[in-house]
């Protein structure tokens, strides 16, 4: 059998100990399918005395990953601290500096920084590895990237977040509002307790900007993906969105469109009997559309010790195989160079639904702002009577522009009779 | 950029032709993510003048695959002949001797004669791939071997053939007889004129035998898989699953259990709750179960020219990039020797339903039977009631042996007031 592939770890946090665990239960398996052992060698964390579960006996100890990434005499640096900047981004580039592998789970270092990342691994010739990065145990990075190669990639489109997918979920099956859902998912420990980052889809915009990149053989740009979260979904809306035959999910949904590449996260109605309609709790999803594959779909768990462990190590083997692919499926010269097109060029249909006074007239001058913007009516509900109090309206358009959608709401929002800010969410058909 | 990859392509039926059509239609975006373009070279055929709507000329053209394969200056050779013997076997075996990579759709091929083509494979030191082969378009091959690399895999799950899935959900949808479907799907060209391959289950067979060698880092071993096909699936079975909360599907199912592996195809009850009993149609899922990373499902369009050219072509793309994996993702030295379980010794529960004749002590002679055997009944059903005539009468059991279940099925069908074969379908709570 060949010489061990050796590795560094610098980060112990729960998925640097799943990694490590990992690397040991299956250790003979692993090294079966590596083609020889995969050996952890050094290991960087601030606190050596914390009990992980899992012997660090052995290894040699770093408290600065940095120093670890440049001098360890480790085949292979992993990088599992996590945040964009930071111990995390010089440990990478120290690593990729000093001409040794990568491999990372670290969305929102390969979001902002990836494209940079990229030039310099290819510059040194050697792999940086992301699979943990996105969709967790899902092996979304080599489906995209390797599997589906061949394909003109038309949409990726993703349940990237499973906290939000979680709170959705309880939201719907239980009736609760968001508020109190997040509560216990706080309690549980299925949210964080600053839960920013995930509900207001930054992390789900991250994980998008990844798999926009690989889709489309372009480098990462996080700032051009449009970002909305979950905040303002409502119980209300959640069932009124049954009533009309959706779900509300929070998808990423990146499109290659004529005039360049579309990016966005946000709620959307999706038809309940699409796949992705029925991926629920804290399961993730990556749904792809190849021109010559058709759709795919890819679903599983998208966090947690264990199936972010399973990416890292899948990605070890790689490493161990010598099986190399560039960042983003092609080398930097093989790049695409399409623009990314903003939000106000979305062309798509929308859900709103109004709290208006209910008095006659109020509907004819919603729909006479819609007629004024060129927005075409779809189906339009009100539920209930309640003659000079608040009522739900519920609207649904055909395809119109997000621009002129965003004007006609603006100038809805000020009519007297509607009480309170509308509530828009895209309707995606998929 | 490097020198190109040249293949010869021997078989240009529909996929011979797709993959042409592929390699055509996104050469560019190919030659990108390959680093280096692929170009065919030879290809072989039994009828030149036959218009496949893609353009030949400039091509070596040979009569004979096997001489193609032996003398070609190509650097990989492209099976896509189909048949477990003939020309396709001794092509493969010809380009393999010859210290060729090889790429092959085909399943009857590895499942039958897998295990020897992978020893030579490995004595040649050469790639034998083979994407196409299992679940057409969806990278499952490639989830399984790489993606999934790190994990125990306890058990895989999956959705095989197109035609019985196509055929099962149309009987279902518009409760119609299995007969009457497969007339119409050979019509609309869905089954083949001989649709036995499909619809007794080989197919799928062939598929799971791979899918299992993979998920256990084993040998293929096709005599193993017990299989059954959906030729005694009944309308009305269909409509008692739905009453009993299950969608009856044909799945393949390889489990690693303490004695060994148990590989096995044939009509399952599935929870309708369960992600694969909505995979509906012509539509191909695996479902793969780790310990690390828990269950991934892969969903995508089982066969047809484009998803299976996808499949050949992302194959190609990995041995343009020198990425190479053992056929069952390890070295032959470092294969696992667990033993095939036979059928009899499956553990499960069951779905059985007979028709009697209405009269008083006939179920009581029916469960004593079961009784006899040590089988625990879950639920009996008798719809309706025709005294002196034949009803339908279903029981479900709780776990229990096959071989039991054998038994006393033999002593129920010879009891007086059975009228018919009883129908047998296993209950899979996955």
């Amino acid at each position: 059998m060949t010489r061990p592939l050796s590795i560094a770890v610098a980060g112990l946090g729960t998925v640097g100990a799943g990694v490590l665990t990992l690397l040991r239960d299956n250790a003979e398996l692993i090294a079966a399918r590596a083609g020889r052992p995969i050996i952890v060698t050094a290991v960087a964390a601030r606190d050596r005395n914390r009990d992980r579960g899992v012997s660090l006996e052995g290894l040699r100890w770093y408290e600065d990953p940095v120093a670890m990434a440049a001098e360890a005499r480790a085949d292979v640096v992993v990088e599992l601290i996590g945040g964009s900047d930071g111990p995390a981004r010089h440990a990478v580039e120290a690593a990729l500096n000093a001409g040794r592998p990568v491999v990372t789970a670290n969305k929102a270092l390969l979001a902002l920084h990836g494209a940079a990342l990229a030039q310099k691994a290819e510059a040194a010739g050697v792999t940086l590895a992301f699979e943990a990065a996105v969709a967790g145990g899902i092996p979304a990075i080599k489906a995209l990237r390797e599997g589906l190669a061949a394909n003109r990639i038309g949409r990726v489109t993703g349940i990237l977040n499973g906290t939000c997918n979680y709170i959705l979920t309880c939201m719907r099956d239980q009736k609760r509002e968001f508020g109190d859902v997040l509560a216990e998912a706080q309690r549980l420990g299925y949210a964080e307790a600053d839960p920013s980052f995930d509900i207001d889809g930054v992390d789900a915009a991250h994980k998008l900007a990844i798999l926009a990149a690989l889709a489309f053989g372009r480098p990462v740009e996080f700032d051009a993906v449009h970002v909305e979260g979950i905040r303002n979904i409502t119980a209300l809306d959640i069932a009124l969105a049954e009533e009309l035959g959706f779900r509300i999910k929070l998808l990423g949904i990146a499109q290659q469109e004529e005039a360049g590449v579309a990016a966005r996260v946000h709620p959307c109605m999706v038809p309940a009997s699409h796949p992705i309609a029925r991926v629920d709790g804290v399961f993730n999803a990556v749904v792809a559309e190849g021109d010559f594959v058709g759709r795919v779909v890819l679903e599983g768990r998208g966090a947690g010790a264990g199936p972010t462990a399973s990416a890292v190590v899948a990605d070890l083997i790689d490493i161990a195989r010598e099986r190399h692919t560039p960042v983003w499926g092609a080398d930097h010269a093989a790049l695409s160079a399409v623009p990314a097109l903003p939000m106000a060029s979305h062309h798509g249909a929308y859900y709103l639904r109004l709290m208006v006074l209910d008095r006659p007239g109020v509907i004819a001058d919603v729909t006479g702002v819609l007629r004024d913007h060129g927005i075409s009516l779809e189906s339009m509900i009100q539920r209930g009577r309640a003659p000079g109090e608040a009522v739900p309206v519920v609207l649904t358009t055909h395809g119109c522009q997000e621009a002129a959608m965003r004007d006609a709401l603006k100038r809805i929002a000020a009519l007297e009779a509607v009480l309170e800010p509308p509530a828009l969410i895209r309707i995606e058909t998929l």
